[in-house]
């Protein structure tokens, strides 16, 4: 089963474009939690039982875990294989190495930590890409907006971000790969899916970051229905920093699925998928 | 003392430009090494006691270690802690995430491991690289031109790599950034001191990758005499398969410093230098 239609098959299930970031920081956990490594297992553990339900997969960010070392790295290793077993779980971390080193980052993402799908930096060029691709039960997510405020400084140099998405469909063949197009542009988001129909869209900066829920609703789905991984951050994560941080962040992740469907339904294109 | 002012001073006591680059795989391993993380640490605690003298800088690449899950982290801790405390070590990792990461990815490129040095790629753009400035007595290395075949797929749009350079130079006000530039493609390497004179170049692809030694030599330094890391990896790493290794990477190592010296001198701009 690809990653795509795992994704498809949980969206009928659970009717969710949610993602949830799993971006643990140490000095911004709730209150009452144990010091140390394990207070971020306990905390991760208690937002994934909390939002399970309505999260059609999680995201975590490399860094945040690197951060901890290796108690951190092997936190990211009990988030795939004991927190979050059998759910689609991307790991952004933006891999982007000659090919040599790219088989050695697939073989980390999907093998050391088993996780379904990763981000990749395409500025090193397909070499980059082309080992992750080989692996067709997982994800691959190639930048093409991203969401920080000035993301056009190279990405608009001569439309180079539009050029990546070409090339991203071209690297299609075994129908694995989608695109990170940040909310903050919603704009992008237009231009985007017009400019690659069929490639499932990952879509930060929701939620703490500001983007916009509506251009996402309108140009999130592809053509043919993969929804999009619509990721909610901090906003979830951090909903609450007392003791009731679980309640809060799965209210949180429900306010935020429900907004989408509002969304998605409200969207002209939603109607007629 | 800067990054660069320590590899100048370094430069003047060995008289090598070679960077030895530790990416370590266990398949790869010389025969009789203890098995799993145990054989790794003795073969990386051996290479560098036997190129210590010989190396400007050591460059480890983070998949090959993250490969090697939690205890894989570990030794990148000691690495830079307990096997090559002092030494100038860039840690490889073509980082490029949005701000807010992007500065979780400096702590823990400078705190939790304590590396010199960095790579950044800049994708995503100024959010990305610029935590990483901040730290002015550490190395930034942004990618330029990467020493991949194909590298120009991308980094040929439009010349972006050349306006990635021009960006660089405005993001060195302390005097810490530098770029790589691949040694794979020779003639970008005059082009690229060209365009950034003041520059240190990491140049990565001698060796196993095939990337020529003249250019190195002829355009590797900055106009103000900051030599070049050129790395060398798997020709030094991999030198031999038996007991022997360390004596067999302590002669490769040798030979690169050595003809690194003999280009330079031969070289119509090493001259003045």
């Amino acid at each position: 089963m690809s990653f795509f239609g795992r994704l498809r098959g949980r969206e009928r299930e659970l009717d969710s474009w949610l993602c949830v970031g799993l971006d643990p920081m140490r000095e911004r956990l709730p209150r009452g939690l144990p010091a140390g490594i394990a207070g971020l297992r306990e905390f991760l553990t208690a937002i994934i039982e909390a939002t399970n339900g309505l999260a059609l997969a999680y995201k975590a960010n490399l860094a945040y875990y690197l951060r901890e070392g290796p108690e951190g790295l092997q936190l990211l290793v009990e988030l795939a294989q004991v927190l979050a077993p059998g759910l689609p779980l991307v790991l952004d971390a933006k891999f982007g190495d000659v090919r040599h080193t790219a088989q050695v980052y697939a073989a980390f993402a999907f093998e050391t930590l088993g996780f379904s799908a990763v981000t990749v930096c395409p500025y090193v060029g397909a070499e980059a890409v082309e080992p992750f691709l080989l692996h067709a039960d997982r994800g691959v997510f190639v930048l093409g907006r991203t969401s920080n405020p000035r993301s056009g400084l190279f990405q608009d140099h001569a439309e180079l971000w539009l050029r990546v998405l070409d090339e991203a469909r071209g690297w299609n063949a075994k129908g694995n790969v989608g695109v990170v197009i940040g909310a903050t542009h919603p704009q992008e988001l237009a231009r985007a899916r017009e400019r690659a129909p069929e490639l499932p869209f990952l879509i930060p900066g929701v939620g703490a970051q500001g983007g916009e829920l509506a251009a996402a609703a309108q140009y999130g789905p592809t053509a043919d229905g993969t929804p999009p991984l619509v990721n909610v951050g901090r906003s979830i994560l951090y909903a609450s920093a007392d003791a009731g941080f679980a309640a809060a962040a799965q209210q949180a992740a429900a306010r935020y699925r429900d907004e989408l469907r509002r969304a998605r339904d409200a969207s002209p294109r939603g109607n007629f998928l």
